[in-house]
């Protein structure tokens, strides 16, 4: 093991070695006279390396039992490759097959396969070179995020999965219960013998326990799943997904879109310098726009649209959308997308939104009819980020939530917020997965999660 | 808020500057005559800054609204302090109350607060010099992590928390559903109108499916949260917690237990390197041998010790256990802390387990009464890690399933990965709150946990 060299450091190296030890798995074999080469993928990057065995090899009998997707393990020597496309191959000495895979039934065999069938095997897809690729870029674009705001001293918080009510209405939430199926009390005591004596939810935001915390840290983020019961069957939704929720005490919302902005060229300019391979497969093969509009990104200034301008642009387009646009409405994918892929060609924070249509805790502007909510709008996905300034001025929180026929018993803490040392303090929640879509041009959530979970799909 | 400068920053100038703007909330006021003091906290250090303010300075009227918790806002110079203990200080020209907090009910005053009551109020508890050092603590712990498997070249991979069987047997499970309480049908189609058509889970490890990842992308890690359901009040136990779990393929129990003592020994000494000051205060107010211990864990090796000699070293240690030991009996806190505390003073790797007392999934050794099993013991919480060699042939690993009487159908999928290229590999799970335990030295994991999950308590 601590002898074997991943193919990635293997591709890379400066110059030709005696002796190495690769392991992964057979993508392709070809058989010559006296000969065969073998495509070896371990993982660690895109592209394969070659592999050239001849009859000298010890366990050369070994290569008919190799077949795609075969593991196996090579000694031999690096050496500079005639072919073109490679700068190194492997000129093995000693061939030995780890464990084999039947041709009869190994599902992924060399040709092109459907997303669709893909999906049904999520166990294996990862093996394929598009999927290989997009869980390494989102696994990187993880760590972009984690160094972007430890360098700026924001203190990653894990709220709770598990909350006790459904507080903020973002949307459906799934119920948690240790009760058995069929438990039939209901009313009073109907959650007596249940796991917290109460109703409990996973959780739709951690915003408001982010919120907790960024006023006594100054400035925290979250990164964690997050849950939609929507029983909606779209491209654009799953019922399990990641999010990214940094709070900031002392953050008007201008704070909030510099933020926003520099996070998206942040991560965006990370996976153009650290995943190069990977994106190019799919500007290669998903979406030919993807470098110009993600090179554009990172150089654009962001466009900064007041709510009321996008709707004037939206109306005066002339262009013919399904859904009509007026002052009082939200935006749909549709509209964002003309805006930042269209109208501006980049993207377009839009802001101060009708206060009818935000939530509660959106500081309220002084026309007292917009609040200080911003979305980010990005090529391909329409809306990565939503967030806003929180409305830190206790009387006015507490209107609020009365307008909205809520009840203020259950925010007796987030108002405690504004009790005691209140600060104004901004925030946003960007959606990990349509990040991933961006920046990939995949276009199937279910696409770029490892095992996705749907309305009727739990497989896995 | 761009010329704000934070208070971490602040205390580290290499020189008085003629203009700083601090924002932050109170911890302390003093008033002299003429003049006050005032310690103020922003979050981003344990150490307050001292702040003077006289009569000529603009907003000295607004020191009589301000008190213990109060948001502030200071414009000053940075000058050195004549006071010990401090560097800086700021001499105030303006000040301005940003958000008061009225003494008579601001829950936080000047005093020592017990743990289980600001465990009553989780939302303001990290405003406390304890709770701000363990959540600081806690986010370096999981950078490091990130820091720890990106540089060694494992992909994070999101393992889905939503699972559609107990597959594993590690625990109790929360059970999901959208249906409502008090829904009755049961039997045959009582899942048929329920989200996902099926009983669906919370998940206790996202070990299988990482495994899928590890045997296509070589190494991975998973980092979030996993569910318990079990209803144990303990100081040990929470409903929901953070768990790491890395996978690797080509990697034998050998293998596994370097990495995870890699691993214990990069974030202690990250946490040593980068936490120094808040790590002071649980030397001295938490448990005095912390620091010994933690410089002992960085330069120790390891001990690895079968458990088959664990058990002899404990029947006959002399010591009086509430559980006695026998060849087949799983280990108790007692006795982990007693081998790594007592008998060896320094971590201790326990592995090669009786097979009886373990999972299907782990590697049956050629005894055929142990399994390629391993425990990684440290001092004050004992287990902190589990994790074994997996059992990667297919026939054996079936045989397993069938000794145990379960049934093989839900586990196709993970069965396939021995089918198709099966490799040695192993991984481990590393409870994430065990770990911040250790290396604080608090007692109960509800304190280590923004906030905590336990049976009957739901609340925020």
């Amino acid at each position: 093991m601590s002898e074997r060299i991943r193919i990635k450091d293997a591709l890379q190296s400066a110059a030709p070695l005696d002796r190495i030890v690769i392991k992964g798995w057979v993508r392709t074999k070809r058989d010559a006279k006296g000969f065969s080469f073998l495509e070896v993928n371990d993982g660690s990057c895109l592209t394969n390396i070659q592999i050239i065995i001849d009859e000298k090899a010890a366990g050369f009998d070994e290569l008919k039992l190799i077949h795609t997707g075969a593991a196996v393990a090579v000694i031999g020597k690096l050496a500079e490759s005639p072919g073109k496309g490679q700068k190194w191959e492997v000129h093995a000495t000693e061939l030995q097959l780890v464990g084999a895979a039947d041709p009869e039934t190994y599902p992924l065999q060399k040709k092109r396969h459907s997303d669709e069938f893909l999906r049904t095997i999520a166990h294996l897809r990862p093996r394929t070179n598009k999927y290989g690729a997009i869980f390494r870029i989102r696994s990187e674009s993880a760590f972009a995020i984690h160094q972007f705001f430890h360098e700026r001293g924001f203190v990653y918080v894990h709220t709770p999965i598990l909350t006790g009510s459904d507080c903020e209405g973002a949307g459906e939430m799934f119920r948690v219960t240790t009760l058995p199926p069929g438990y039939t009390k209901t009313g009073e005591g109907m959650y007596e013998e249940d796991f917290f004596g109460k109703e409990a939810n996973l959780t739709v935001s951690g915003q408001l326990e982010g919120e907790a915390y960024a006023c006594s840290l100054d400035r925290i983020y979250t990164f964690g799943p997050t849950f939609r019961a929507e029983n909606s069957n779209t491209p654009r939704h799953a019922a399990e997904f990641w999010m990214i929720e940094p709070e900031f005490a002392f953050a008007d919302l201008n704070d909030n879109m510099a933020l926003a902005e520099d996070l998206v060229k942040y991560m965006t300019e990370y996976i153009l310098n650290h995943c190069a391979e990977d994106l190019e497969l799919f500007a290669k093969y998903v979406d030919q726009t993807l470098m110009g509009s993600l090179n554009n990104l990172v150089v654009s200034e962001f466009v900064r649209l007041p709510y009321r301008e996008a709707i004037q642009i939206l109306q005066q387009s002339g262009q013919k959308f399904e859904f009509p646009v007026n002052f009082g409405t939200d935006l749909q994918t549709e509209h964002e997308r003309f805006l930042c892929e269209t109208h501006f060609n980049k993207p377009v924070i839009v802001y101060n939104f009708p206060k009818t249509i935000k939530p509660f805790y959106m500081r309220v502007n002084d026309d007292n009819e917009t609040v200080a909510a911003m979305d980010v709008l990005v090529p391909r996905v329409g809306e990565l980020i939503g967030g806003s300034q929180r409305e830190e001025r206790l009387d006015v929180l507490k209107q609020r939530i009365q307008e909205l026929g809520m009840d203020e018993t259950p925010y007796w803490w987030y108002l405690d917020l504004r009790r005691f040392g209140t600060v104004p303090h901004s925030g946003f929640g960007l959606g990990f997965e349509r990040f991933l879509m961006m920046v990939t041009g995949v276009a199937n959530i279910r696409d770029v999660i490892p095992f996705p979970r749907t309305p009727k799909s739990l497989d896995f």
